[in-house]
């Protein structure tokens, strides 16, 4: 199955599309829509009507013609953003099109539901600085050692650095390298090198664990990581290069030893005892999905709230003020929900509200690894960990099946369900990248990560067949797919996250497996080619504003190719790639704006081809392509 | 486009898919899934696995195979409902259809949101009899005069009940006909023969116009319907023949003469002042739509809820404790709804919690226009009036357009949208159907009713070419789609809901023109055609259970025609409507679980002929059949 999505009526919430992302309550936004000419010439649409439901009403207004190109007419219409989110699409009628809907997910030629309507948000956007982040994801245990002398924790059994890796059995949480803050402070020139800019630490909480998803307490960064001077030293360290630090902080539970745990579970009639959900048998309590290390926090709690997130001398704002740039809230989807109760939206709503009061830019970014749409309205996390709508059909389509692809019986479960990786076309990835960002406001898409995979998931460099050994893939059996998914990564919306070590071509069967102590010793078995292409893409990031901000566009969606444009008004950004040798894409000149094939920039991978009024795009893969063209012909 | 759904996996929230429609919390439910067999015979698949969200976090059950035959296999899985609401959905692999996914709107070969998930309620489920009722829906003041003198109210403009309609200018809320409760009471004979159960009554609280949404109290019946006694005898009247009544209620405003309204503005200290949102300016005040006429309430107000919905003096609670069945709620969707307040869920909750405590059997309906799935999440209100899901679509595929069509250039719009009805295939409607339903829990479209018209709209007769002059259409040219029209609405899930006068075949060109008051002395004119189908087709679902509580599986959408069954543990019914000539439909016998074209037993229309191990489906239209089919192979 492949798709032309290039002769479809196209709006997004980006600032080619939308003149003000961010408006005050009450205020009229100017939309444009752009609506290509049928196959004959003539135009697409007679009437665009845009639909915004305001107060659970539709409130309807009849756009205008603003230009008309060779391409199709560009269409203009004020809506006014007067609820906190105001959902919109747009209804098409006459011309070549007829009768149809313009949401998210596409035109429907029949009636549709508001779950893929566009939604604006009025004081939900996220800090301006993320939309130019690249970020990089530490493990602090595993990235890099300051070689300072650390007391054992009672809890740990100490690795050396090369040991490998224990990913099953109850030694998993317990190896201990010794990995700390201040050896991170010592390698930001990797992220600079990189290109990253943003440093997304996992937890650093004292805990009982090597990952510290356990908290001990959240007052105190664990000691074996250098203690809360350790972290103001890398705060120091990192701003003092420009790059932004994110803390990891789990409000659904704490470690089993957590020092509320252990009054509530001494003193019945302690306060912290009301922060937990203890059941009517002594010494029972609900825990995160069942697991008796974890138990629950009870949001209904009006003490707990105050410490972990309302007002100043909160968990959540003590910790900006000491320099943090954002929070990563850890399993967000399950935090205040249990049986009858789902506080969630509150909790969300109060961490956002104090930890806006505590730092005007800082930036909320909610673990979800599902359908995150219903939480993401605006007034409470920022963004997602995007799995749902990148990584997961990422991973289909790159994935070479098992055992008959070109990568192995691996074995590999897809992020949680009990069946093989599934091998889809790049149709159908399209078709999930479409509906996920549907559902979430584009304000919100933009403030969520991408990710090729994480410290909770296998590498994808072993997902598209690159090993299981846990090593770098040296013989490069996954490069090409890997660089494939990193292109994407970094050429869509979504702040990219790279996972250490990914650069490096390693590869793992499974988080835990995933968490290789970061090779620093072994330089020479890095795997050159994908560091440079890293280094290769995020400076294109940085350098492309369109690819930062810009709308996205469909182009094309074949099995073994996906092809979008990014549009910004000073920039075009083509991207094309592939995950297999395919037959030759064929895109018409004018709609793309373009008068000659010449006017293409080849910014990464080989040059378009023109012939007879058409781009013919490379049809080799695995492979990656950009190309700049001209600024569209928006009206300003 | 055409195509064929009866080769698709199915599911669905009815008794023949799910074992406890209506569970207590935590408790485990048996869902069943049929897999019907690919086209070589092998199995559709090999693995099928619930995902239902609990807590926030998907919770994965693997399926079991129950039983196989020759359309296909059985499956059982168990979920626990551990939330008021559980979304879930299915994940098939292996077999002929591979990596899938199935919800709602059907089987998806990608990942999808939750937008179309399944839904089960705890405690959500509306009252069982609201399954069994064909509802009539009765504006007083146009359907029988008692003949009780009545004093002409100041803002009443007398009409003799042959005049015509005034539908448009100031007096058509003043043209007074002069119906009355008495007169509804006088009439319950002709509900009966409809096969009519249950009496929508349109507002009877005094008001200042003849539709009485502006009400002056909602303390009292208006006098010239015969005042709270006129009430009280309809309602013996009516549940002595076994005939339930629904009120009509507007909580998003009253009329400028309200009591509460006068006093507030005569006192800017009353506690009445509180019910309104009055603005700096003097004199200044929100409304419905901007119509000052309508002031709108302000549901933050302590005193207006209690007043309201709040406890057994409420207004919600007091005239149920009157004798009615249930509240239609007017104008629902903005309820609560305006700027940066949305209080709909929290109304909807507390009119629900009295509406249960007043009469734990009392059914709550709301008006939502459009998309009402968030405000259906079972703790509110039951179900809605299901234009979206019913009426839309339904106009799409059977009007004929304008003028080229089978109608005449009637220049209707669609339903508020500024932009001629559109002409759509039977797939298009079908796929707007099922995008709809999928997004309500299958207890709240069953506590839906669903219109071909009401007295805010044209009536259907007219939508289909059956005339404007807002008589009778004596010459029949629109019966036939309006009776294929019919059909649907009798044999699909929902209460259907006939407005007055639609049995007869009287036209109306909008809202107000379709408030024709009812000709009984012009009995020699009603359409007997008409009279006849609709007793036909009544009867019918009285008789079968599978239209009443049956579940829904589509079987056939083309362009020019729709067929589905209706499936129960006791009966199915296969029913095939059509609003034109078409090709003819060729279904399995096998994929239908039969095993002879003997076994359909004709139920409306005509017989089915069998061949070569098809049933052929008749292929002339406007038509509509309905055939009763043993009861399928799902075990027990």
């Amino acid at each position: 199955m492949s798709e032309h999505l290039l002769g479809q009526p196209h709006h997004d919430g980006s600032a080619f599309y939308v003149d003000d992302p961010a408006p005050a309550l009450g205020a009229e936004v100017t939309l444009r829509v752009h609506i290509p000419h049928g196959p004959d010439g003539t135009p697409g649409a007679d009437q665009v009507v845009a639909r915004a439901v305001r107060d659970g009403e539709p409130a309807l207004t009849a756009g205008t013609r603003d230009a008309v190109d060779d391409a199709g007419t560009w269409w203009r219409v004020a809506v006014r953003a007067d609820n906190p989110v105001t959902a919109y699409r747009f209804l098409l009628a006459g011309g070549s099109g007829g009768y149809r809907w313009l949401n998210g997910t596409g035109t429907h030629p029949h009636d549709v539901t508001d779950a893929a309507d566009f939604r604006l948000l009025v004081g939900g956007s996220p800090p301006d600085w993320v939309h130019d982040q690249v970020a990089y994801q530490v493990f602090p245990d595993r990235f890099a050692p300051s070689g300072t002398a650390r007391v054992t924790p009672s809890w740990a059994k100490p690795a050396a650095w090369g040991d490998t890796v224990v990913h099953s059995g109850p030694d998993v949480p317990r190896q201990w390298y010794g990995g700390d803050l201040d050896g991170v402070a010592q390698h930001l020139d990797h992220l600079t090198a990189l290109g990253a800019t943003l440093l997304y630490l996992t937890p650093f909480f004292e805990a009982r664990s090597n990952h510290r998803y356990d908290a001990v307490s959240f007052d105190r960064v664990d000691p074996v990581l250098g203690g809360d001077e350790g972290l103001a030293r890398l705060l120091d360290a990192a701003h003092a290069r420009g790059i932004r630090v994110v803390g990891d902080l789990t409000l659904n539970h704490t470690g089993v030893a957590h020092e509320w745990f252990t009054r509530a579970l001494a003193d019945p009639a302690s306060e912290e005892a009301g922060f937990y959900r203890f059941g009517a048998e002594p010494g029972k309590y609900e825990s995160w999905l069942g697991e008796p290390s974890l138990p629950k926090l009870d949001h209904t709690s009006v003490g707990l709230r105050r410490r972990l997130y309302e007002g100043p001398e909160s968990v959540v704002a003590r910790w900006l003020g000491a320099g943090l740039d954002g929070w990563r809230i850890d399993v967000a989807n399950m935090t205040g929900r249990l049986g009858a109760d789902d506080l969630t939206h509150e909790v969300a709503r109060s961490v956002r509200r104090t930890l806006t009061g505590a730092r005007a830019d800082a930036w909320l970014l909610a673990e979800h690894g599902h359908d995150a749409s219903l939480d993401l309205r605006g007034d409470g996390w920022h963004g997602t960990m995007d799995y749902a709508g990148f990584t997961r059909p990422l991973w289909s389509w790159l994935n070479g099946g098992s055992p008959a692809g070109p990568g192995e019986a691996h074995g590999l479960q897809f992020l949680g369900l009990p069946v093989a990786l599934p091998v889809t076309t790049g149709w159908a990835s399209v078709a999930t990248m479409r509906q996920v960002h549907a559902a979430m406001p584009w304000a919100a898409w933009v403030a969520s990560t991408s990710h090729l995979d994480t410290h909770d998931t296998p590498r994808l460099r072993t997902v598209v067949g690159g090993g299981i050994d846990g090593w770098v893939d040296v013989a490069g059996r996954g490069r090409g797919r890997h660089l494939a998914g990193l292109a994407l990564q970094m050429t869509m919306p979504g702040v990219p996250s790279v996972f250490m070590g990914d650069e490096l071509g390693l590869t793992g069967l499974d988080g835990e497996h995933s968490r290789t102590p970061f090779p620093w010793d072994r330089r020479g078995e890095w795997d050159g080619a994908t560091f440079d292409a890293y280094r290769r893409w995020t400076r294109l990031r940085h350098d492309c504003v369109a690819l930062r901000r810009g709308g996205l566009r469909w182009v094309h969606a074949g099995d073994d190719s996906i092809t979008f444009l990014r549009e910004h008004p000073e920039q075009r950004v083509l991207v094309h790639v592939a995950r297999a040798d395919h037959p030759p894409v064929r895109l018409p000149l004018a709609a793309l704006g373009l008068t000659s094939a010449a006017q293409p920039t080849t910014l990464v991978g080989d040059d378009v081809i023109g012939t007879d009024g058409f781009l013919v795009l490379p049809s080799a893969g695995p492979a990656a392509h950009a190309w700049a063209l001209r600024p569209g012909g928006r009206p300003r």
